[in-house]
């Protein structure tokens, strides 16, 4: 029904558990998921196109100059960003496209993508969030403790986003996902073709 | 989960089979219909404050100047409006509050009411409409010219809705009805107490 696909957006803390939702995501329902640009070297298993699109520092830096990534940032010395060309083509097909990211990361691409769609996923309270962390039983107390503060600060930008989705079960939060995908298409800016066949100016 | 009900207000043109909708979804998942004030008389099988709000001329004009109704118009020498108070009541009670109105309604209740969802039912073509109305077979020419005139009109006005939804199966046009109402439950504002409760402001 509706006109292409759309950008989708998810973000939440550490322990949110956005990593299990996106995984049971994606095979489903023209899910997508998007594929960032960095200059950080490819590991034996990645393969470039499918986990990243690997490139010099050179290449980077045109693509971004040139307003072909939606967000970027550096980490360990290296450049990562989301590139627009990637993203524009999956939507042009009709599929979902999934953006997992950071806040920062999601309001500079809100910016530059007019009809993305937000999500934030939330744990049902930061006390289960700590649990999660805690039991996790990977990190030191220091690590937990500076992912909480970072969860508090995220938390503040939540008014930011679009939709927000308690994670207390992950097919439930999957199944809210969907619904709220299905939604998305039904509002009038994403289905200008029937839109106009109806007033006639396609006939 | 939401900090409350909302008020869904759902138009279509004569045809659409709006009224069919909102019949299958009344009953359901907490939705209740919103009840109109009128000045007319009340016919026989009709009950105050479960099909109309009766009233004279003199109290509909009270409740309008005290910014009482959310909209109102004139039919035939009667008043009809749809009195702020029963919906905000209901929408206190987590309901969600079904408004059947046209367009012109429509409009005017999302300038008073800011939270209001606005649902275009539309029919699969205007061919489609107007074979609809032909196999009513209740209609002269003349009123079914009038109708099909009018839902141009209306169509015209589509992208000032939320959300439209084609009618071409009716459960399945009561499915998106309720997908978008889950969806909308799912926006921040609609959500402030889950919100505060994670910013540690309500501890």
């Amino acid at each position: 029904m509706a006109d292409s696909g759309m950008l989708v957006i998810i973000s939440g803390p550490s322990g949110s558990g956005k990593g299990t939702v996106v995984k049971k995501l994606c095979p489903e329902n023209n899910f997508a998921l998007s594929i960032s640009m960095t200059t950080r070297n490819p590991r034996p298993n990645e393969i470039d196109g499918v986990d990243y699109f690997f490139c010099t520092p050179d290449e980077f830096k045109k693509v971004r100059d040139n307003n072909g990534l939606l967000e970027h940032a550096q980490f360990c010395g290296n450049f990562y960003g989301t590139p627009r060309f990637y993203v524009e083509e999956q939507i042009k097909k009709n599929k979902f496209v999934v953006l997992e990211i950071d806040v920062n990361g999601a309001l500079q691409v809100k910016e530059k993508f007019d009809n993305c769609v937000l999500i934030f996923l939330i744990p049902p309270s930061m006390e289960e969030l700590a649990n999660r962390l805690i039991n996790r039983d990977t990190e030191s107390i220091e690590t937990i403790e500076d992912r909480l503060n970072r969860a508090h600060e995220e938390v503040k930008l939540i008014d930011k986003y679009d939709y927000i989705i308690i994670n207390d079960d992950v097919d439930k939060a999957v199944e809210k996902i969907n619904t709220v995908v299905t939604a998305e298409n039904l509002k009038p800016f994403r289905n200008t073709s029937i839109i106009k066949k109806l007033n006639g100016s396609e006939n």
